[in-house]
């Protein structure tokens, strides 16, 4: 039966599809009670799960080979008996018949009251044992739904959920998903700039679609209304294919601004840098008439290896013909190549071999790691000097907190330019380094070492999170996390106003500078600098050659005044309208 | 043989007894070889080792009990048959004799190997199993120094190790260590401030300690001149009992102080609160003069249940009782109750039942938890607003970020108020609302809510981990945090001269506020209310009686200019030379 089920746009874009239906984690499930006549199904239904997992501990089981493929096989086996442990599985059986409890709230009481017994016991290394419960929990419940723990085949779907994470957006977005359609959520979160990063339509607070939509329900989204359609009938299709054609022919006008330049109505020009790893992106930062790369991550080096030498380290060798590629691609455009950031959450399944770390976001990462490790920072410094010989490089230090690791990478920096002059290689003559904002103690103490860098890069992703302790990738933090926060704002204005009071250019490259919804208030802050993937650069373009730059800094005070988030979005509101 | 090993005094005091030594975890082992000669008895240490943790298996099986004792045994059994595994242990075996490895580095080798052949597995399940793995090799590696994981039984003894964590210390503290002797550490870390607070007396960097002590050596330690004496003669004992009187006289001196009070040569009064929790906290606040309690910490109530309610949360009755008895135990000095502080790092095994968070410092915890959770927010402003009635009690909200919190703080309490007046309770006329300054944005956009607030308590150990993204228990990230960053000092600083402005009280409540060592830099900064541990009161007071706060002030200019942390340090030797 069509039905109407409003949210808010988040992410614009119009998506025709199935529904893929993903229900909250097992721990958030509600009591919830049956009909005495349903009971039976229900413990049918729950056994059903069961043997579903049981066939997906065979498999894996069946994929193991090589080394140790014994001994982590008896694991998988243990795992897999505990399907048929009366603690476990009876219980269930029983809180379904007597207290006509639905299977899910039956599987969280009984793993709730597991949990209570293991949080009990007196030794650490038993109490973490309740780990091997929660494996098999967990994969009952995903079986219950009968989804995959991975939302595997999600490609040409439209997901409906309670909330996504950044993360999950990113794996959704390279598995393909069509639309994302949640109940919660907000458009200033990660999430949703992400979206509209990546253009995957976004539709949040549609309230009722968990209960409404079922899995393989056709959905017709459009993520600039908010609209989300149940079963459309032939008006709600016609009225799609409008918006589809809409959005193409918007595409069209944009493509047309490649090679406008970006300047204000008042005629000021902002340089757009573009963010870029791939061949792609350099292809497309040079089409678009990017000002040169602001940002190119090198961890990624690190990270993605080949298959044959995934527990390596790049090598010099290996890293310089990377850079040199990259800087004969920008052909003299400049090529800002930040060092090594890496902490011990990206660095799983590499060579690094990074210790876990309670807080990795506030761990041994980035310039810390570099120095840390004199080889590892020598052999990448190297690589880049040598690729300065190919046209215009700059270096970026992420990480900085102060003005110790400056001079200390300087230090290295001079040494390694030494070391390579001796050894007869062609470098540049010299190599503009510079810093990231991205730690708040360096934003509020930049006065001590500004003199010492040629550039200064403000990294909003992090600095955001630090300054509210907020972890971004946290769903359960909501809104918390907001590049609109009056703290945010006055710590870039310093920034910005330090930066043109020593006359050192200043850009900022976190995801705030790709979405054009915030580009109002740092050109109010006063940045003439932006960082952004490709991807949004057109989309950016468009919105700067809309603003009035005099205009917008003459309310610069006023923003600055703002005390909360909800008055930095009506001076947006204000700024935009 | 006598040895004199120098270091350098990290913290006061003296201590005799023999040496714990504990070597550094397995896989910062370096590479090692042994003399032909030596590789059969290597191998029978190996297997000595394997020996004494398969009977810690045993003994960890028989002391389970209760519901699934059986299915956790199996996993112990698991894990103990991998001491039986030739994947793991006859390659350990190999590589000592093939290639003269100690068995220590054998076994990091042996370890690497595995776990490179699990991160190249496709499933993220399987990858996980690595830690089964490390489960073991770690108590293997602990046998081999014949060390149990947990220093159990280091009661009277001196540790010998390459550095510890500031949670180690503290448990260390707990099982009564007499002193602790370090290779590595900074005189400024969070552990050695830890140390001076707990009055463990602590050496750091005494280099050759590891490579000199052994095991029941016998050690005469001075955590002030950072002397450490392996094997001590006549005349060391002889001075060793003269250092032992030396400090008993000091602390009589002290003694003296508590009727005195704390002002600054040039006769400024500075108010010193206690951060008190026990009933002996508060009999010490009241007897040592304090101004009252700074900063009672609510969370023990909630982590530290009775035995038979271990799994439940305090309720209404209990929290106001406890409040009460405070409130009551400082007979009509002002109280301070910190609402809930608690995130997913310290709530485990509580009926709190938080999920885990990659960062659970920047996670659900504080004010965010509170908010989060109406009904354990409500149940604790009742407790607090009802102990009102029984004397002057202040509420103090842990990590505000910003305005918008603060504002729905205010508006619970006004809700809870008109509650409890209506079912006829009698409550305070007014209950000061006070913020926490440990997020960065609270401190950067303090304008937009100190209208909002009475009081402010800037938590330096939080702020100082946030500014500069450093976990302070982190052992990877060695110096880094740092009270005396510039950030920090320029921030305290900022906060001081706004709460003046809007003539709000403000004090310091973290470690820094406890240490003598940093009182100057607090004085100079225009910081005239402190709150610490009663452990160090006296301490502290003496120290400010013999400060010239004029002359301090006078120098706050220069403070606020350094430019890193050795710059302040200088200060602080001009500032107490």
């Amino acid at each position: 039966m069509r039905r109407i089920l409003s949210g808010h746009g988040a992410s614009r874009g119009s998506a025709l599809g199935r529904a893929r239906v993903r229900l909250p984690h097992v721990l958030d499930v509600a009591e919830e009670r049956l009909d005495a006549e349903l009971v039976d199904d229900e413990i049918e239904r729950l056994h059903a799960a069961i043997d579903v997992v049981r066939g997906e501990m065979r498999a894996l089981h069946d994929r193991l080979h090589g080394a140790m493929a014994h001994e982590v096989g008896e694991f998988l086996d243990l795992h897999a008996l505990l399907l048929d442990d009366p603690e476990l599985i009876a219980g269930l059986d029983d809180l379904i018949r007597t207290g006509r409890y639905t299977a899910d709230y039956a599987l969280r009481l009984q793993r709730d009251r597991i949990a209570a017994v293991f949080a009990g016991m007196d030794d650490a290394y038993l109490r973490t044992r309740i780990d091997d419960i929660d494996q098999i929990v967990g994969r009952i419940h995903a079986a219950l739904h009968k989804r995959d723990a991975d939302l595997q085949g999600i490609a040409g779907d439209i997901l409906v959920t309670d909330n996504v994470s950044p993360s999950e957006l990113v794996q959704l977005h390279s598995q393909g998903v069509m639309a994302v359609v949640t109940a919660a959520g907000s458009p200033l979160s990660h999430t949703a700039i992400l979206a509209r990063s990546l253009h995957v339509p976004l539709v949040i607070g549609a309230a009722q679609a968990l209960q409404k939509v079922n899995d393989g329900d056709v959905l017709a989204v459009d993520g600039g209304s908010g609209l989300v359609i149940l079963e459309p009938d032939a008006d709600d299709l016609r009225a799609h294919r409008a918006r589809v054609q809409e959005h193409a022919r918007e595409r069209k006008q944009l493509h047309r601004l490649r090679r406008e330049p970006t300047r204000t109505l008042d005629g000021v020009d902002i340089r757009l840098w573009a963010n870029a790893e791939s061949r792609e992106d350099v292809a497309e930062a040079h089409a678009l008439g990017a000002a040169g790369v602001g940002l190119y991550r090198t961890e990624f080096l690190f990270m993605q290896r080949p298959a044959d030498a995934r527990m390596t380290l790049p090598d010099e060798d290996e890293q310089f013909r990377a850079y040199r590629d990259l800087v004969l691609g920008m052909t003299g455009r400049t090529v800002t190549i930040r060092t090594l950031d890496i902490g011990a959450d990206k660095a799983d399944g590499t060579a690094l071999a990074l210790p876990g770390e309670p807080n990795p976001a506030m761990g041994l990462r980035g310039v810390r790691l570099s120095l840390a490790r004199d080889a590892l920072f020598r052999t990448q410094l190297r690589a880049i000097l040598r690729a300065s010989a190919y046209g215009p490089v700059r270096v970026l230090i992420p990480m900085v907190s102060g003005r110790e690791e400056v001079i200390a990478v300087r230090a290295r920096i001079k040494d390694v330019q030494r070391e390579l002059r001796t050894e007869g290689f062609a470098i540049a003559e010299s190599l503009p380094v510079g810093a990231m904002i991205e730690v708040p103690s360096a934003a509020i103490a930049l006065q001590t070492f500004i003199g010492d860098v040629d550039f200064l890069s403000i990294g909003t992703n992090d600095l955001v999170q630090y300054l509210l302790a907020a972890d971004r990738n946290n769903d359960a933090l909501g809104e918390l996390y907001s590049p609109l926060h009056p703290a945010v704002l006055r710590l870039i204005h310093g920034v910005i106003r330090a930066a043109r009071t020593h006359d050192k250019p200043v850009a900022v490259c976190g995801e705030m500078a790709g979405d054009p919804l915030f580009a109002p208030v740092l050109l109010a802050l006063g940045l003439e600098e932006f960082s952004l993937h490709p991807g949004t650069l057109l989309e950016l373009r468009r919105a700067i050659r809309s603003f009035d730059l005099a205009w917008l800094r003459a309310r610069s005070a006023s923003l600055l005044r703002a005390r909360d988030s909800a008055s930095i979005q009506r001076w947006l509101a204000q700024a935009t309208g």
